[in-house]
C-alpha cells in the first residue's frame, strides 16, 4: 500500500466525497466516483466496496495551434495554458443506462449483452471557456471512460500533445506485459510485478522489422493480477480506437500507476481533432476469476454498431496457404534473385532469371488447391504472387508493389478458375511493405482485380517503416488508413485480415469485414526467434481482448530440422496443442498453416482441423490462468456440435473436463485428441493419442497435458 | 578577389591543371575543367578565357542506411565514412556531344536548339567501392552538371543527407534573390550585393501561409550580375528536378560562394535513391547580355523529351475567372459562414445558411461565361465551386475537399452545358489546402468528373502546410506528387496549372500538359501585401527560367478603394503595363484576371488582351535588365502577327522600339497601347493612349513609360 501524505489526506477530506458524483454498475458490484479536486478531474473505482483504482487524474494537454510547426513538439512553459487538465468546474451531469443484446456478424457467442449505467459530466475550464464531457460507462465487468469534445465557440480544431488519463492502483500486482512501441507489438510477453517492470524492460525489447520503443512503457491491453486470498484479475485496455492514435501505458512502478501515452506522429503530435469528437474509451475490466476477464465483451460493447447495409459476404472461412514454406525458408516470395534491384514499370519480370524456388507458382498452387479442396477448406492464401518482392523490405522504397501484376509463373485467371471449380476461393495478399501511401493509390485497382477474379478476402501487410515517412503503425494517420481500407474493402465486398497493423479494440462491431489483425507474435515467430510455451495462454488475456488474431495455428511438423538438417528452430508446442489452439484462439478466418505433405502424414489428427468450426453460437471459458493454461469450449454456429481445446504453458498439467455445459439428457460422441504419454514439445512433439467416447452432460474426462501440450475434443450429438 | 593561401596555391600547383579534364562549349567560348584534388572532385568554368566559376567542390553526403530512424538526421562523426565527397580516383572518362532541334508542344519559339558537348567522369571511392559519374554538359549559353549513380554492388539504395555542390565565384556581384524556404516562394525580390545577403536576409522574410525558412540561404533560380566594364549576367538554377527535392543555395558571403541545400523531409532526409538514378542538373547560364540569359532554353534542353503518345489536347488557352473578386474580398469561396466547422460526408451543405456572397453561383458564372464568350476567350476558371471552403485553411485538416461535390448553388451540369453552348470550357479548380494525401485518394474520381462534364484543364492549389505531415512543398515526396498528378491528368487528357507547387525546372518538355506553376508572388499578392514595381522585371530572370507562371495579369481596376472606400491596397502598375505583361510573361494558359465590369469600361484597351496570342513561333528579347525593364517581341503561333510588350520598374523610362525583327519589305498595321502622358501607377493608373500606325521593318517608335508603366503593340501584316 502506498503511503498517503497528511496533506493529501486532508485534501481528500476537503474536496473528497462531498463533491463526488457516484455511479454503480447494473449489478451494484462496481461503484465509481468522479470528482474535481481544486479544479482537477479525478475518478476512482471500487469492486465489492473495495478500492480497485484509487483517485486517478484525468486530462489532456493540447497544442496552442491546430497547425503544428517543426520543433513545436518541444513544449514551452507557456503552452500549459492550453492544457485541458485543470481549472475546471462542473456545469452539467447526465445519467443514462442501457441493456441491449446484439448479434455479432461473426462472434464467439450468438448474443453479446451490452448492459451499463452511464454518467456524463460536463466540465468547463473558465480560463479558456472550453467545455469537455467526461463520460463513464460502468458495466458488470468493469469501467470504460472517455473524453468528449462538443463543438463550441472556443473548441473547433485542436491537436493533442498528450492524453494524461491515469490509472492508479493501490498495490503492486503481477503483470503480463510487452514493451511499448509505436510500430511493433511482436514482443515476447513478460510476467513480473508492476514494480519490476522498469528493471526488466530493456531485456524485453528484442529487435523488430520496424520499431520505435517507448522506454519503460508497456502496451495495452495489459493484464494484471492482484494476488492473495481474494485475487482480482484486471485488464487495462482501450476500445474504439478510431481517428485517434493507439495508446500505451507509462509505468510509475513506485506508485503502481499507469498513464496514457499516445502514439506520436513525426511532429510529436498525438491527435488532430475537429469537434464534435471524442477519444477512444479507456477500459478497466475487473473480475475475481480470470475466465470472466477472458469472457468479457465490454470492449466490443463500447464500439458502435455497424452502418454496413450488406454483411452477407462476411462468412467464416477456414483456409490454407502457400505461406509457411516461405516463412521457414523452404521457398521464396520473390520470383527472381532476392536482394536484387527492381523497379515496377521498368523491370521486365518475364526477362528476369527465376530463382527456381518461387513459392507462388502455378504447379504448387494447384497442388495446394487440390489438397485444400479435398479436405473441405474454403480458402487458399498465396503470398508472393505479385511482382516486386525482389527488393521489398527495408529500403524506404515507396513504390514497391502495384498489387495488380502477377509474377510470370502465376496465372491469375487460370488459378482462380481452377480454384473455383474445386470450391476454393483464393485469398489475395496485399503486402504494402509499410508504404500505406502507395497502397491507397492502388487500392481501387487492387480491389477491382479481386472482384474480377472472385477473391473474397485479402490479407494485408505492413512490414517495415511506414510511408508517409514519419508516421507510425499506431499513429492516428495509420489508424485511419486501416479503417479506410476496411471501408474500401466493404465497397468491394471483401473481408480483411490485416497483419502488422494495430491491435483491434472492438472495431469488428463497426467494421465487421475487418475480420482480424495480427498485431502480436504469431506462429511465424516460431521461425524467427520463437514464442515462449506460455505465449498462447497470455494472448487471450491481452491481444484477443479487442478482436481476433491471425495466429495461423496448425503446425504438425514443428521441428524445422526436418527441412534443414541441423536447423534448431522449432515450434514450441506439441502437435496436440496445435489442435487445441483452434478452440482457444477465436478466429473466424482461420488458417491451417502447415504444408499438405505434413498433414498427409497425420490425417487422423488433421481430422480435427477439418471439422473444427470458425464461428460460434456459444463459448465457455472452462478454466484459465494467464501465463499458465486455457481450457475453452465452443458451440459451432447453427449446430449442436461442441469443440473443446485445452493448452498449457511450459509446465505439464492435469485437467478434468466437466461436460456439464452440454444439454442434459443428450448423448454425444466425443473424439478426443490428446498428447501421447511420451509426448514432449522438445523431444517428441508428434506423439498424440486419438480415441472416441460417448459422453453426456454428466461426463468427466481427465487429461494429462505434457509441457507445452494440450488436447482437443470434437463433440457431436449421437443421432 | 579572394585571397588564396600559400598552401592552397601550392596544392593547386601540385594537383592542378595537370590532372584536369577539360571541356569546351560548341562555340568554344566556354571552357571548364574537372579535377580531383587529393581525391576531392572540383570543377571550374571559364568564359572567353576568364574564370567565371573558380575551382568548386562537388560531392554528397549520405546516410548509413536507406531506412532512416527518428533523430538520425543528427549526423554522428562516424557517418562521414558514408560521404560521397572524397577519397575518389578517376576510373573512366566519356565524351559526347549533341546538336538537335526540337519543337516544344507549347513554347516561346517554334524550335528550341539543344547543342552541347558532354564530359562524363566516372570516379570511384576506394573505401566503399562505390562509383559515381559526374556529368557535365557545356552549351553555348552555359554549364549543366549532375551526379549519376549507376546500379552497382555497393550502391543500390541510399538516402541523401545533403548535396554539397558548390559554385564559387571569384568576385562579389549584384544579386536578385528571395529567401530560401521549404514551403514558399512567395517573397519579394531583393536586389543587393552577394556579400550583403546575410545582413538583409531577415527583413526579406515576410509571413506566408506555409513557410519553413532556411536562414541566410536564397532560392534558385538566382540571378547575378558581375558589374563593370565587361559585365556578365549569370543565372544559377537547376533543371529536371524529378524524384528529388528542390534545392536552395546557402550563401558564403565572404567568399561569394554558393552551396546546394536540398529541401528536407521531416526525417531530415533529402532524397531516397534507388540506382540507377541521378540528381537534377545544376545549371549556370552566363552571358554578357541580360537578354541572352532570359532567352536561354538550356534548362529545358536538360530535360528529357516527353513520352506522352497523345499531346493533341494540349492547347494554348486564354481564360477568365470567377477569382479576382474573391482574392480582393468582394465575394467568397465559401457558400456558408467562413470559419464555421464542417465535415464532408456529414454536413448537409444544402441545409447550411448561405452567406449571400458566394462567388461561384449559377447567375454569376453565367454572366462570366457570357462575357468570356463574347470576347473570344476559351476558358473560365471558377474557384469555390465545391463544398468544404468553410474551414479549409490552417487547421491541419486532412479531409477538407472531395473535389467532386458542388455547392448547392453551383449546377455543374447546367453550367458546363451553358458554357459549351457558348464555346467556353470551364476550368476546374482543385484546391488541396496542402493535403496532397487526400487529393491522391480522390484524384481518379475528380478527373472522371472533369471528363464527364467536359473540363479541359485544372488549376490545382496547395495553400497551407502539407499533409502527409512533415513533408514540405519542395521535398522529394511532393515533387513526385506534382508529376504524379501531371501523369494522372494526362491519362484523362487534362492540362494542369499548378499553384503553390514547386517552381518548374524545364519539366514541361517531359510533361507538356503541366502547363505552368505559380511558385512566386503573382498578381494576387497585390491584394495581400503588394508586389514591388520592379517585380515583373525580375521574374523572367528567375522564376520563368524553368517554365511558365500563372501570374494572372490584366487588372484594369488597380485601385481597390473602388470596391471598398478607404481601402489603400492597389496593384502597383499602370493599366498599360498590365497589357504589356501578356507579352513579357510567357504563359500559354493565360488569364485575364479582372472583372468583366472593369473591362467593359475600357473595351478599347481590352482589345489588346482579346487579340494577344498565348503560344508563339518566335520570341525576341529586345532589351532587358533585371530589376529595371523588359521589352519583348513575340510572333504568334502559325501567323505573321507580332506582339510587343514593354515594362519598367519604379522608374519612368524611355525606349524606342526598333522593328527590324519584322519581315523586310512587308507592311504592317501596328496598334499601340501606351501610358497616357499624365499616367502614374499610384495617382492615375488608368490613363492610357491608343493609336494605330503603319510600320515596316525600318520603323522605330519611341515610348515614354511612366514609373511602373509600360506599353503593348499588336502588329499585323497589311493585306
Amino acid at each position: 500500500m502506498k503511503k498517503m501524505t497528511i496533506g493529501a489526506f486532508l485534501l481528500s477530506m476537503m474536496f473528497g466525497v462531498a463533491n463526488a458524483q457516484s455511479l454503480k454498475s447494473p449489478d451494484g458490484k462496481f461503484e465509481m466516483d468522479f470528482q474535481l479536486k481544486q479544479g482537477v478531474p479525478y475518478y476512482n473505482l471500487k469492486y465489492n466496496g473495495k478500492l480497485v483504482v484509487e483517485d486517478s487524474k484525468l486530462g489532456l494537454r493540447i497544442f496552442k495551434n491546430s497547425s503544428i510547426k517543426f520543433a513545436s513538439e518541444i513544449a514551452k512553459p507557456e503552452d500549459a495554458q492550453f492544457d485541458l487538465n485543470s481549472g475546471f468546474s462542473k456545469i452539467a451531469e447526465k445519467r443514462d443506462s442501457k441493456n441491449e443484446t446484439w448479434q455479432p456478424i461473426l462472434g464467439e457467442k450468438k448474443n453479446y449483452i451490452n448492459h451499463y449505467n452511464e454518467l456524463a459530466i460536463t466540465i468547463n475550464q473558465a480560463s479558456t471557456d472550453r467545455s469537455i464531457i467526461v463520460k463513464f460507462r460502468l458495466f458488470n465487468d468493469g469501467l470504460g471512460f472517455r473524453y468528449e469534445f462538443p463543438q463550441q465557440k472556443n473548441l473547433n480544431y485542436f491537436v493533442i500533445r498528450e492524453e494524461d488519463s491515469e490509472i492508479d492502483f493501490p498495490t503492486d500486482m503481477k503483470a503480463w506485459w510487452i514493451v511499448a512501441d509505436y510500430d511493433s507489438q511482436e514482443y515476447k510477453y513478460q510476467e513480473s510485478k508492476v514494480s519490476e517492470i522498469p528493471s526488466k524492460w530493456s531485456q524485453a525489447a528484442d529487435a523488430n522489422a520496424s520499431q520505435t520503443l517507448i522506454k519503460d512503457a508497456v502496451q495495452s491491453p495489459l493484464m494484471l493480477k492482484k494476488e492473495g486470498k481474494e485475487p482480482l484479475y484486471i485488464n487495462v485496455a482501450e476500445a474504439a480506437v478510431l481517428d485517434y492514435p493507439a495508446s500505451h501505458l507509462e509505468v510509475d512502478a513506485q506508485n503502481f500507476k499507469f498513464k496514457t501515452h499516445l502514439t506520436a506522429d513525426r511532429q510529436g503530435a498525438k491527435g488532430y481533432m475537429q469537434t464534435p469528437m471524442q477519444t477512444p474509451w479507456r477500459t478497466i475490466i475487473v473480475a475475481p476469476k480470470a475466465e470472466d476477464v477472458m469472457d468479457s465483451k465490454m470492449i466490443f460493447n463500447l464500439n458502435e454498431p455497424t452502418k454496413y447495409t450488406d454483411t452477407s459476404y462476411i462468412k467464416p472461412t477456414k483456409y490454407m496457404g502457400v505461406w509457411w514454406e516461405m516463412i521457414i525458408g523452404k521457398s521464396q516470395w520473390a520470383y527472381s534473385q532476392p536482394e536484387s534491384n527492381v523497379r515496377l514499370g521498368q523491370t521486365d519480370f518475364t526477362k528476369l532469371t527465376p530463382n527456381g524456388n518461387h513459392g507462388a507458382n502455378n504447379t504448387k498452387v494447384k497442388d495446394y488447391i487440390d489438397f485444400a479442396s479435398e479436405n473441405g477448406f474454403q480458402g487458399l492464401l498465396i503470398e508472393g504472387w505479385n511482382v516486386g518482392w525482389e527488393d521489398w523490405f527495408g529500403r524506404s522504397k515507396e513504390y514497391v508493389f502495384d498489387f495488380i501484376t502477377p509474377y510470370p509463373d502465376f496465372d491469375i485467371k487460370m488459378l482462380n478458375d481452377y480454384a473455383h471449380s474445386k470450391g476454393i476461393d483464393l485469398i489475395m495478399h496485399h503486402e504494402t511493405s509499410g508504404s500505406a501511401a502507395n497502397y491507397e493509390r492502388w487500392a481501387d485497382k487492387a480491389f477491382q482485380l479481386m472482384n474480377k477474379y472472385g477473391y473474397k478476402s485479402v490479407k494485408t501487410g505492413y512490414v517495415g517503416d511506414i510511408i508517409p515517412r514519419g508516421e507510425h503503425h499506431y499513429s492516428q494517420w495509420m489508424i485511419n488508413h486501416y479503417y479506410r481500407i476496411a471501408e474500401k474493402a466493404n465497397e468491394y465486398k471483401v473481408m480483411v485480415n490485416s497483419h502488422e497493423s494495430v491491435r483491434p479494440t472492438g472495431e469488428s462491431r463497426t467494421y465487421p469485414n475487418y475480420i482480424s489483425a495480427e498485431a502480436a507474435r504469431g506462429t511465424e515467430y516460431e521461425a524467427f526467434g520463437g514464442n515462449n510455451p506460455d505465449h498462447q495462454t497470455v494472448l487471450p488475456f491481452t491481444r484477443w481482448m479487442g478482436g481476433s488474431m491471425d495466429y495461423t495455428p496448425g503446425i504438425f511438423q514443428t521441428k524445422l530440422d526436418y527441412y534443414f538438417p541441423g536447423d534448431n528452430r522449432f515450434v514450441k508446442t506439441t502437435l496436440a496443442k496445435q489442435l487445441a489452439l483452434y478452440v482457444t484462439m477465436y478466429m473466424p478466418l482461420q488458417m491451417a498453416a502447415d504444408l499438405p505433405e505434413n498433414y498427409k502424414k497425420h490425417m487422423d489428427a488433421f481430422q480435427f482441423i477439418k471439422e473444427v468450426a470458425a464461428d460460434w453460437d456459444d463459448t465457455k471459458i472452462l478454466s484459465a490462468e494467464p501465463g499458465d493454461y486455457v481450457i475453452t469450449a465452443r458451440k459451432a454456429k447453427g449446430t449442436e456440435n461442441w469443440f473443446v481445446g485445452g493448452i498449457t504453458d511450459e509446465n505439464k498439467r492435469e485437467y478434468t473436463v466437466d461436460f456439464s455445459f452440454l444439454d442434459k439428457g443428450k448423448k454425444y460422441e466425443a473424439v478426443i485428441y490428446e498428447d501421447g504419454k511420451d509426448a514432449d514439445y522438445i523431444n517428441n512433439p508428434q506423439s498424440y493419442n486419438i480415441y472416441k467416447k460417448e459422453i453426456t452432460s454428466k461426463s468427466k474426462i481427465p487429461f494429462k497435458m505434457v509441457r507445452s501440450g494440450g488436447f482437443a475434443i470434437t463433440i457431436k450429438p449421437v443421432k
